[in-house]
Parts: C-alpha cells; structure tokens; sequence
C-alpha cells in the first residue's frame, strides 16, 4: 500500500521535448457512446485531448457525429467497423472501450482478441465483460479495468467489505496480469504484480455524472503519449482529482467534468521537474 | 410571513461529505421541450447539473437530442416512454415536468398518478393542470409548482389584487398539500401547511426568459439531491436571485439565464456553515 | 448634424424597475437566416438577447433549429408561417427582418402591410426592398432601414458621392417617414423628419461579418424593450461602437460579433444615470 | 537563410485603417472537410476569421452545416459546387483547400486551373496533388503549400536527412515558382525565389491534432486580407506559434488548436508599428 504524493507525478512525467510533433503523442481511439448517452463519449474524448494525446478518434454513433465536431473540432469520428479495419487499426497507440457505450458492443470482443496496443475499459465496457466473464482470460496484459464498486461486484462478484473487496481486487488483478482502478473517494490503482497504490486528491464537489469518462480519456491520453499503463493511471488519477481540487478550492460546488477537463492543462502544465 | 435570509440558507444547507459520491447526489428526471420550445429544457438541465445533482436525464423530443449533448454532456438522454417503463423509473430521485414542454404533454397524468418521488410542475406541465383540474387532487404530496402570476390564475382563476392572490394560494397549498412558489420580484414560497416564506433577493436584471426553467432546474437538483420539497425550495429561490444579484453587481445588465447557471456553482460554493 | 455623445445615451435609458419582468421587457421576433446563411440569424438573435429583450422568437430554416437551441437555449424557434399566425402575431412587440435570409422571403411583404409593430429591416431583407421598390411606400412610419452603402445604393440609387448620399437619405427619410441608419465608419441615423445623428463609437477593429446582423439584434432588442424608433437607433448604435471599443481597446484585433455580443450587457449594465 | 524576428512582423503588419470595412479585409473560401474530419474545416474557419478575414464562406459536407453554424456563426456556408459557380467565384479574394478533406475533392482541379486569386493547400489537398503530380506545374504562381515532413516526403519523394529536404523544397519552391512552408519545430518558409525564412516561434506544448487546420486558416485569412503570399506566410507562421508560446508560457500543456485561435485576436492587437 503506497500513499501517491506530488513527488511520483514529478518523477513519472516527462516534460515535452522540443522537436515533438503530434505524431510523438501517439493517437488514442475511443469506442463510446450510444443513442442517449453519447454524451460520455464526448466527455471521455474531450479529456484525452486536453490532456495531451496527439491525435483523437472517436467512434460514436453516427447521428450524434454533429455533437463531436461542433464540441470538439479537434476529434476526428470513425464508425468502429471502419476504425478497426485491418489496413486502420495500426495507427492507434492506445483504446478507452466504455463511455456510454450502452448495448453498442458489437466490437468489444474482437478488440480484446486483436489489439496490440493497450486498453482502457470503464463503464458499459465493464458491464460487458461482467456478462462474458470469458473474456477476463483474454485480455491483453496490463489492460486497464476502472470500475467503481458497483461495477466491480458486476464482474467479479460482491464483497462484504470494502477490505474484502481490495483483497479480491488484489487477486484477480494478478491472475489475470491487469490493472483495477477502483474509483472512490480514494481510489485504489491495483497493479498487475499486487502491489496497490492509493491515490489522494479529489472532492466531493466532483461527484457527479461525467467524472469517470473524463478519467477514462485522461488514461487513455497518456498511453497514448507513450507512458506505461501504471504510469498513465498513477498520473491520470492524482491528476484528475487534483484538477478538481483546485476547481473546489477556487469556490466551486459542484465541479463539473466538464470545467474539470478544461483545467487539465494548467494542471498538467503547473508539473515542475 | 417570513423572510428568508442568509443564515436560513446556512442553516439548511449541507456539505458535501467526504466518501459521497454521485449516488449520494441522486438522479433528476427532466420531461420537458418540444419542438421550437427545446431551449427551456436544456437550461433546466444545464441549471440541474450546475446546482450538483449527481445525475440527470432529459426527456427532450429525439430531434433535438444534439442539442442536449452538445451543450451538455453531462446529461443524458431519453424518450419519456422509456424513462418510465416500469423497471426504469426507480431510478430517478426527484422529477420536474413542464419548461417548454409545450403539447408534448402524453404522460403527465400517468407521471402524477404513479410517481413515488417529488415532482416540480412549471410552465406548459402548469398549463396542463390548468386544463386538467382534476389532477390537482391527485398531485403527491408537496409537489411543488412554481407558476408566475398568469399561471397561477389560470389554474386557479384571477384574483382582484396580489393579495387576494396570495390569500388564495395560501389556501389552494393548504387543499392540495402542494408547495406554491408564486414567482415575482419577491418569489413567495407557500408551503402545504399555509406558511408563507418570501425571497429578497433577485434583480430586474434577471427579466428575462429562461430564467424561471433554470430556478425549476435548481429545485430539482436539490431534491435529487435529498433536500425535502420546502428546503429545496428555500434554497433554489434565495440561491438562483442571488447568482443573479452578483452577476448584476458585477456590472452586468441583463443577466442571461446561461449566464446565471454558470455562476450557481460559485454561490453553492460560497456557503459557509 | 449631431455628434451622439455618452450624455445622450444616459438620457435616453431607462433604468429597469424593480418588479419589472419578463413581459416588462417585450417579445422580439426575428425572421431571418436560409440554408447556409443562418449564422446571421444566430448573431441577431443573440444580441437581441444579451441587449434585454423579455422573450425572443427566431424563424430560422428548420434544418438549423439546433444550432438555435444549442447556442442560444434562452430563445425559441417558430416557423415563419406559425409566427404570423393571427392569432400569435400579437404577442411580438417588434419585429426584426433580413439578417441571412437570402431568398426566404415569401412573407416580408404580408408582414409589411399587416404588422402593428416597428419593423427593423435589414440585409437580404434590404435586397427585397430594392427589387420591391413599391413596398417603401407601404411601409410603417417609423419603421427602421440599416443600410450599409451597397444596400443603400441598391434600394436608392448611386450617388456620385457620400455627401449627395447623405442628401438623398434625408429625402428619402422624409418621403416615406423612416428611419435610416446608413453603416459606416461613422454611423448616420438620418430620423424621419431629417434630422441626422452621427455616431461617433466603433473601431475598424469590428469591420467583419456577423457585425450588422448584431446591430440589427441589438435595435429589435431595444424596441421590444420599449424604446421608440429613435431611442432604439441612437442606443443601439452608439453601444454597439462602445462594446467594439471597449474590446479593442483591451487587445482584442479583430474583434468578432460573437465577443461584441457578449460584450453588451457590461456596456448597458456600464449606463449610469 | 533568414531567422525571422519580432521586427519583421511590426514591419510587414497593416493597422487597420479608420473607414476600413468589412469589404477591405476580404472574403476568404475554404474548401475543406469530409464525414468524419469536418472538425479540420472548423478549426480552420475559425482561425480564419479570428485572424481578421471581413467574410469567411466553408464548404464543407451540407451534413456538416449544423456543425459550423452553432460553432461559428460568423462564417457562411455553401456547398463548393455553388461557391465555384462563374458568377460567384470572383467574391472569393483568397482560398484554402484540404483540411480534412478526405476524397471530397471533386474540384480541386477545377479550382487550380481557373482560380485568379491565391490558394493555400494543406493536409488532404497536398495528399492529392500527391496522387496528381501533373497539377504541380499547373499552380498558379505564388501559391502555398504546407506540408509537414511526411506530406512533403509524399509530394516530392523521400529525402534522406532534414538537410536534403530542404535543398529539395528549394528547388521545387523554384522549379513551381511556389512558396512551401515546411512545417517542423523551426517552420522553414522557402520562398519561390530560393529564400528561406526560419520562424522562431512555437512550442511542444501545441504538438497536437489541429494545429497545422488552424495554421492554414490563419495564412488564407491574411492573403483575404490583401497580404502577399510571402507577407501571409512569415505573418502566419510567426504568430500562430506566438500565440503557442504565450499560452504555454501561461501555464497551459497542451496548448489546444481552439484555444491559439481565440489566442489569436490578443497576439494581432498586440503587434505595436
């Protein structure tokens, strides 16, 4: 058990080099959304390109395509088929597979079996995986789970404690070589190996709806930057909710996940090495 | 007759707790828009969110479901028949029904009769008690409407003086067990019980339309989030005229509806118990 | 000739009363904007909105009511033929035409002869005057006409000169007793009884488009607001410039409607009599 | 070899002149965006008019419209078979082609052969004259290329270091009698005459997906605005990374492509003769 300091995000974060271009911050997919709560996927991608990735795809569901580019000029839309055609798919660095994805899932599988590049999966991705239980055994190593309790007990059965529940988590992170982020007040980053990190920052000005997506987008941003899965959650963790921190310490309440994301940046830019 | 004052806001209010989480905020319903009239349900969206409801979802008529997302994706969206089959309505907290909903009116009757949490009636939902007096009798109890003065005397018929308005409201809550918030430069709140709170504060600079869909947003945000019909009342009209007090002493005339939104997290923020 | 100055404009406004509200405030219409012109529409729209106006219907194309409620959630959408109605016509106390309308202009002429209310007429709207010349002959005393140089020529003929310009303008203001407001880096309001009003605000900073389509918005707002012909154009005018000004003087080259917009109610809230 | 300095930019800026209007800063086409990548064409238009262009006209996919409408109401849409109509073209003072144009590029050709005005090719427009090497030697004279690397290496061939690169822009710059702006940390400008201008300017910080759309909005706005090619390019280039470097310098990483384009009124304002 180890308490994240401000240290470890000075230790982890590597300062833009001069002489990167976009192509050195990798290109993130996101497959989220659905008809109703397309939303998340808007939030989830806005996060990742506010945090820093290079490029951005989204593959939401076609009628709500006008909502991305008029939001978020700087995302690219992708149906998922066309996403994960064999000549495309190579270009990904990184994949956040949940967002408001609803029964849209017509794909989950296949990028489990096929993707070389590390995932990201929250929400209705997690539900998923809960119904398709044989899907845990096939995920690719160091992929990243980010349920709250909920949608832990959904996938690997209900605890009668939260000590239990970490005991649990603990174990099937290491059987099947993943790292859990359990969301919650503190959020608890369950390594692959066992080791368990927890994270301090965050409020309760941020508890509401959209949070999570931003979180998923902000993990995925940076694999796609070329930070290790642990990096990236150690990083995106503690600094999601120290973007919150300060957005609750400026007078906010509630903090939304959208003034969070637009934060993210003076965040990430205020990190001193 | 009591007027309402900083330290009853103070009083009422609660913090945000450590270990909350958006559940601990609940899940607002919002059954409004309609064609041309889509504008009223997003504000109230827009100010249920702002005010920290942990979620929201909005019953706007599918064609303008980009709008939604959009500007808000924090929210979700549904089709009000969706929203209440039988299995789905558990879910929601607190229900507010009517800004801009104009004719798009098919499930109000059945809403009042089943509903098992609070309801918040505005506008075109008020319209429709008009012409429906028989629901009056049905409403739960402390339901709260919120009309101005021609709404009030269309369903409750015209009074000769803003006296005998406030007589025959005091005396129609006390029928019902309805909260009426009569809104005017001084909004009177009369509670089920026939007591009479009035509100000082708001600004003329806030004349303008919008404004009442995002008070009926406030309120229910405030439900959602566990306040009892009478203190989210108390609460949402001192809190929405004081947003718009400091923007006006800010400098600004008018003050836009967005605007006034946009500031409710800063007024939440700054109470101090 | 007279050189508008601050004390004019501080005459001239009106202070909002406290137990004013929205009704106080009027109801703008606005039938402007056609398939890839409905920014126009938007800006006027918008700066109808943030210069006062109590309500505010647009007819835009339907295809582009999104756009409406996305940018602009305090307004409503009508189709032109709705709006004109006779049964809702009177509920609009002053009537905005032309920004962006290109060829949609099938009820310009019915709404000439038939509206009890000031017109503003301006842009394409302008461009149907010209090819309708008898239509100036029937349009309502007072009725304000927004010229830049172009679409006065066009509606008037060529003058040789400005100052032969500006002589045809007084006659023409006289003949047909309407006001002309003929853009340009000093605005002329030439009043139906030919007197001339200079306006001395405005900065070559705001020399885009989307600049007379809010001016226009900003003229509707004020009659709406209550103001005759005249007040409206020397208000609108002058704090138009001002708002310009005041965000060229802060560093902003250009200056973009959409900042001047947002701009007004601190230039209005800024009026101290 | 030339480093430019901040003295060039006071030296070849314009204040905008007193009775300037919006006729006097042009009227700019950009011909760009396709499903899916139409959020390159908002990036685009929107730097265009933030940089001071009097009119801005988009073609982008009519499915799109919404899109630039409720983003940008100060642009114009058309579709580019209408915008290329004889009668209509001549409007047009400068035009962009290829930001997320994908395959919607039907008159690319068309376009290269008739335009009398300065074009600006980028992104999917460099990718086609790629496949259509023949336009090369069609291009009218003073015309813009701005490839990053990989575009450069795919219209010209593979160059085996930075060096040879350079030499071979100098003489395609020559041989096309074009002007290429080769896109990297230091942008080289190579004018058609062999001279090589090196911006300064510029931050890993705005290495993200946008960028280069909003550069090339940037540099048709100001060509629009009566600019030389050459004066547009070393404009273009010095200030958009300035405003890079002034966001990051305030704190931000990364640096979006929408906030330099709202950055971008501040950097002109501040440009001091």
């Amino acid at each position: 058990y180890y308490l994240l300091e401000s240290s470890d995000i000075v230790n982890i974060y590597r300062q833009r080099q001069s002489f990167s271009h976009k192509g050195t911050f990798g290109h993130a997919l996101i497959y989220a959304g659905s008809i109703g709560k397309s939303g998340a996927a808007l939030l989830c991608a806005e996060a990742c390109i506010y945090s820093g990735a290079g490029l951005t795809s989204v593959c939401i569901p076609e009628e709500d395509r006008i909502a991305l580019h008029t939001r978020l000029p700087e995302a690219m839309y992708l149906n998922i088929e066309d996403a994960w055609k064999i000549e495309r798919r190579a270009a990904f660095s990184a994949i956040a597979i949940g967002p408001g994805l609803g029964n849209n899932t017509s794909l989950i599988e296949q990028i489990i079996k096929e993707t070389k590049v590390p995932l990201v999966i929250d929400a209705d991705g997690l539900n998923y995986l809960a119904l398709n239980q044989s899907l845990l055994g096939l995920l690719p190593k160091r992929t990243i789970l980010t349920p709250h309790m909920k949608e832990f007990d959904r996938i690997f059965g209900e605890s009668s404690s939260w000590w239990s529940r970490l005991l649990l988590a603990i174990r099937k992170a290491k059987e099947y070589q993943i790292i859990i982020v359990l969301k919650n007040r503190y959020t608890f980053i369950i390594l692959e190996d066992g080791r368990v990190m927890i994270n301090p920052t965050g409020s309760p000005a941020m508890a509401s709806g959209g949070m999570g997506d931003a979180l998923t987008g902000i993990i995925v941003s940076f694999i796609a930057q070329g930070y290790t899965s642990e990096e990236a959650c150690i990083l995106s963790c503690y600094l999601h909710g120290k973007a919150g921190d300060s957005l609750a310490a400026a007078g906010r309440s509630p903090v939304s996940a959208t003034q969070l994301i637009a934060k993210m940046p003076f965040i990430i830019g205020d990190i001193k090495n």
